[in-house]
């Protein structure tokens, strides 16, 4: 796995930053940290994979005073995009002195002229109190546009930095703008700040707006919660986002340990038969009379799968959650137990809020350290963070495959604890 | 209208309440304050309607040593149940000395044995915390049990006073409890607190947990503005609660003023046509690219009725909220225009959550009043706050109607002045 | 009390507004409901005192195209101010089609051109997201300024209806403020919006921002709770607001009743003695390990006196926070008894909080009828809420008196029942 | 430094635990993950330190049948200690099994016998809710109580597992009860929770309650921005907690980046001077007219020491707050300029509030991990995260040095960015 970064050239100016730290880009940090795993390596002759480390450089690529930027944000919606957006325009103005920053409105189409979108002008004042309500003040879209009209319009508009926000289908976009921005030997750079709230980006510990995500789907499943001891044989039954990977649903279900089933993309599960769900929640209903049950959204697709892609070509999922909102009901009318189900998909109210303290603190560092990338001269890269550091990340590497729940870690340990809930799957 | 409240004898023991200030039944406050129509009254001699001021009083016909009192909660949850439970508790064990006190669990279901659900002794200790979560601690459950059976259970348990908070059917069930009570010859005391999130109890102007729903709809509201402004051609579509009055969503509407349109169940409304909502839409969204709108579930009926009653006997209302969804998604499809519909059913987040600070204040009161009344040996009311002023009122009264958005009061103007929406229906 | 409203002239003009209910001046509420003390006032002959209903009049005095108005925010900061000043543009702008708004920046500062102050221009745009952060966009300054140079500044500026938003320092300024409009022949209306945190205007039962600070004081009265049992003979401490009026600390003492003791300054109370706030204490901590003691900042004044006036001429009160804390602390360090005292001061976290829901509402509606009031022509008055209407009152008549906490009252009743507190005085 | 863990002897018992993946002791991760570092260390024949991997134990010591477990909260109250207990109870009971849980009332104190405290049975029902509610529900003390009498009482109750929840002093204590039970010949395993608001233990990347301690001291930074924009110009000072290291206020700083100057105990700076605090707050109101400063409450104490220690042990520190208000408001008193400070102490108000979503779970995370140390025999350590991986640390190591804001490091680079403070010191 190579991480090398690429870059647009030698950055030769001095960083007008003013008492900070500087950062080589010799520092590095080990993506492995366990002890046996590097010795292993070792042993076989391996050099051990590392991340750059991010931070200032003490030289920079980009004359500040000349320099014009953009920001797009693309895709879902999710907690922190104002933050990032606000800290990318306060540390370009503030800490580096560049004074002209555009805001692509309503996503990639904010490039293409024929959607007769209008740009924003960014500086402080502009991005003032954006970080106290949800969403983003550039808008968004889904779906690809044509590469040669983006790169035309980076040229038409002088752009020297693009930061885009986004996720995965974005950085693909990221990847082939620079190859065209190659061919056409411009010197624009293009850095990338990942974006899911389904904490699922490949090689990031952590993404932002997931933190908010968690806190709002606490109280979610807090509810459901309340639903179920409040009426005889309750079940609350909540879904939560994660198309291919179960972190807000496994890491949620944490908070207060409300929830007695949880059912993610990553662990298949029956429905019928001696372990499948609804004996055990046969099970549970006779011994304490209520139950909550949170299914991410990409959970046993087998059961309700549908066809076809979004215009972002991700894979349309089937409605597990109605799925098992029918199915359970069906199950207990037919054999005359009352129950009472509550069905809860909080998904828009979780995406659409402001982000936390924590989130917010989060999203500074990374568009702190995005700026800094760009400023360097580095193109073609994300900012991420691994082991509690922030790196960067070849865009190419990020791509490459999607983070998933890793059923022997510790999260999944943890959840496993907490419920007590068995494998609902007969033993192998 | 008569007012005049049913008592079970004379209060003849002393109250042992110190420092407080008694209120006698004789205090009155009147129902309407209009200038104009009490002129109007007097003019042709009738007596203007007035209601018997709440609070403690000098003499009070239960001993406390003696007596034991009983709470049920009845029907869907509603923020600040364990607000009043706790508060009715406290008053009872710390006010006036009344050790005894259970908690009937299940709704009218825990009064009858073949349920076999248990009961719950409630004191200081049972009752500590248990504001800060929502819901209710004796839990719930729909629909009518028999008379008989429930008074049997009364008389069983040896209960002076019977608390059951709850709402229409609730109360249907305590006049005819009461009825069964007089019938037998026995000093049972009933005394209703009014419980109905969509504030639409008659004679009330406020019930509890209304304000609890509209702080947390109003977040529901934001979030579909963030969604809406987030896409191109955005709409947020937020159902709230309501199923016969628009409370709940013109209010909340007026939070933060970021609905366009709000639809109610007291205001017809076209959807095609000129004057028709669609119209109004395809307006709104090429002038601003955004909308949202709120509508209440019992709005528009005619558009998406079913039949059929639930086990409380309200009338299954067909869902207005995805009829909507998909009917102004078809019209913009059939046109061709790119249109971002995101829905949101906030209804259980909404009802989950504890009490706001105003909300648990305002229970406290009704706790407390209702309380003084069952003491003084009152039965057959429910306490209620009008003007301002905490008052008494005859089931009966309470029963008789429902309580609506008045479409030519100041809620609906604000509403209309606050949105510029027209009427959705031709000028007549 | 004459309550009859002060008026530039005829309203001649129609009204822009459309779909609303229009409200007739001659639209009275009552001040007093209760039967007793109306059935009194008959016999004697009195007519009742009454006040003009808020609302929009169907004729209105200013031509909106041709109109200038102003904005003035004076004083302490108070949540909400952010949401009157929102709510009165976009009324102005969208209800009326006013388009020439002016905000004036640092209280009465801002009309004195020594201070150089800018003054702001208020659109939507610029009052877009401003009820998400508290204070006022407008900021504020304490004092009274040269009312000869104020109106020269109004003529200067060519206002035709000035909103002054402030207590009653603003209003005794606003009554001479139309005093000299009046003496120069100026047509000026000057309308008033109520602002106490205190929630102590005379002849309003609620003032904006009161709903909030209670929320937020409740969650200082947790703090103190939790840090009371936090440690042996733990003793929470807690200042609130309320210079004159308890209205604060014994609204906020209900939410939660974890407050044991709550001194308001209508309430005069000893120290020492049998029937002294340290016997009680010492009592209830024997009994119980911890206590939560409530003091408004007016209260027991003779304590803790110091001299002179602030700014707004406001008397200047002793801290008697402080006070008791080092009058507490010494006596049970006298009697050589282990005491943890937690002393908590939260008003700036109060009073600065962005507006709950509710009270976003409550401006909302304040603010319309503002405009209402000054489109109609009427001056020298301010919008309140009384027995739940919007009314308009004289300026000279709020001004007259304070509204105190009712001694005899439903409030302090229920704090006295919630607390089990006794009066500590001896008894007469 | 040496890592290894004491033990009281071979787990030979099989762990109840189903279906979660055991974790082996010989698991461990490194400490420093800088390649570098690394290389340099292998250059020079270092082994690195790595630290055991935290986790359940196929084999444990105690059998659960028979074991008792004792919980203790120790000193100054912190966000999560509930959720810490709520979490260690629901582990031990629903994950091993074991039913006799004490928990000690009122810290170290709750061992000794003349106090007279009782014990608090701990169960599923007792824990039920406590996550909602901030501080401990088995109340807290300060200072160092006797070391024979405490193994005295674990004798004496026959306790297997002592979980003490507390810090530093804590652990200095449970360092000398572990030695006192290896004199005794006792099988008593002591397992240590870290606790420290401040964030600031050795090896620890994160305590918990951190989080929403930021969480909290964010929101007074907010109020003390809206404070300052209030007023002409206005200053909010905020005080937050950090007694040896500026985590708190460092952190809190970067969530809305409304704070301006950053003042941490590991940063000197002068106040006069040309480099001095004073003269850049002069600048700083001259072109803004506002300004926020946040001081933690160990900086400067050069300028405001004091004397003693505390009942704990710990240095009394000057109230550095107080003094920095006087000595600003002194000087633009002295130099006439209008100056409106507002000072905000919200120390009480951070240190109760119930944990974040985020700290929950992080609280649940140390929590099944203190048990799970505890069951598999291990004593004298302390459960800790680094490099966000959970591990297990002798607690020698953890008591002897604290950790500090790293004035070279992404936290402080970061802050010097977002504020563009300057040292305030002379160049060297």
């Amino acid at each position: 796995m190579d991480t090398t970064l690429e870059s647009l050239g030698d950055p030769r100016i001095d960083s007008p930053l003013k008492s900070v730290q500087f950062v080589e880009d010799s520092s590095r940090v080990l993506m492995d940290i366990s002890v046996e795993s590097l010795q292993q390596q070792m042993a076989e002759g391996i050099v051990p994979v590392s991340f750059v480390k991010a931070g200032p450089r003490r030289n920079i690529y980009f004359d500040p005073r000349k320099l014009k930027c953009a920001l797009v944000t693309c895709g879902g919606l999710c907690p922190g995009l104002n933050n990032v957006i606000r800290s990318i325009v306060l540390t370009l103005h503030h800490g580096y002195g560049v004074k002209n920053i555009l805001g692509i409105m309503y996503g990639l189409q904010g490039f293409i002229p024929s959607y007769g979108h209008p740009v924003m002008e960014l500086n402080p004042e502009a991005v003032a109190e954006i970080n106290e309500v949800g969403g983003t003040i550039l808008s968004s879209s889904r779906g690809p546009q044509d590469i040669g009209e983006i790169v035309d319009a980076l040229e038409r508009m002088n752009i020297g930095i693009l930061f885009a926000i986004g996720g995965d289908g974005t950085f693909r976009a990221v990847s082939r703008i620079t190859q065209e921005i190659r061919n056409r030997g411009e010197r624009i750079s293009v850095i990338g700040v990942p974006k899911t709230i389904d904490n699922d980006i490949n090689l990031m510990s952590r993404s932002f707006g997931f933190n908010t995500a968690v806190s709002v789907a606490t109280q979610a499943i807090s509810a459901a919660h309340v639903e179920a001891t409040g009426a005889p044989n309750g079940v609350g039954l909540v879904k939560l986002m994660g198309r291919h990977s179960g972190f807000i649903a496994a890491t949620a279900a944490l908070a207060k340990r409300d929830a007695n089933i949880i059912l993610i993309p990553e662990a298949a599960f029956d429905i019928e038969g001696p372990h499948g769900l609804l004996a055990f929640l046969e099970k549970r209903l006779s011994e304490r009379k209520h139950a909550v049950i949170v299914v991410a959204e990409g959970a046993g697709q087998e059961y309700c799968c549908i066809e076809g892609c979004d215009e972002s070509g991700n894979l349309k999922l089937g409605d597990i959650g109605l799925y098992l909102k029918d199915r359970i009901t069906q199950h207990f009318k037919s054999q005359g137990v009352e129950l009472n189900l509550k069905y809860l998909d909080p998904s828009y109210l979780i995406r659409s809020v402001p982000a936390t303290a924590n989130d917010s603190i989060f999203c500074g560092f990374l568009a702190q350290n995005a700026v800094h990338a760009g400023m360097a001269g580095k193109t073609n890269m994300v900012v991420g963070m691994w082991n509690e550091e922030f790196v960067y990340i070849p865009v190419d590497l990020v791509v490459s495959s999607r983070r998933q729940v890793d059923l022997h870690g510790k999260l999944w340990n943890s959840v496993l604890e907490a419920t007590g809930q068995p494998s609902f799957k007969p033993p192998e």
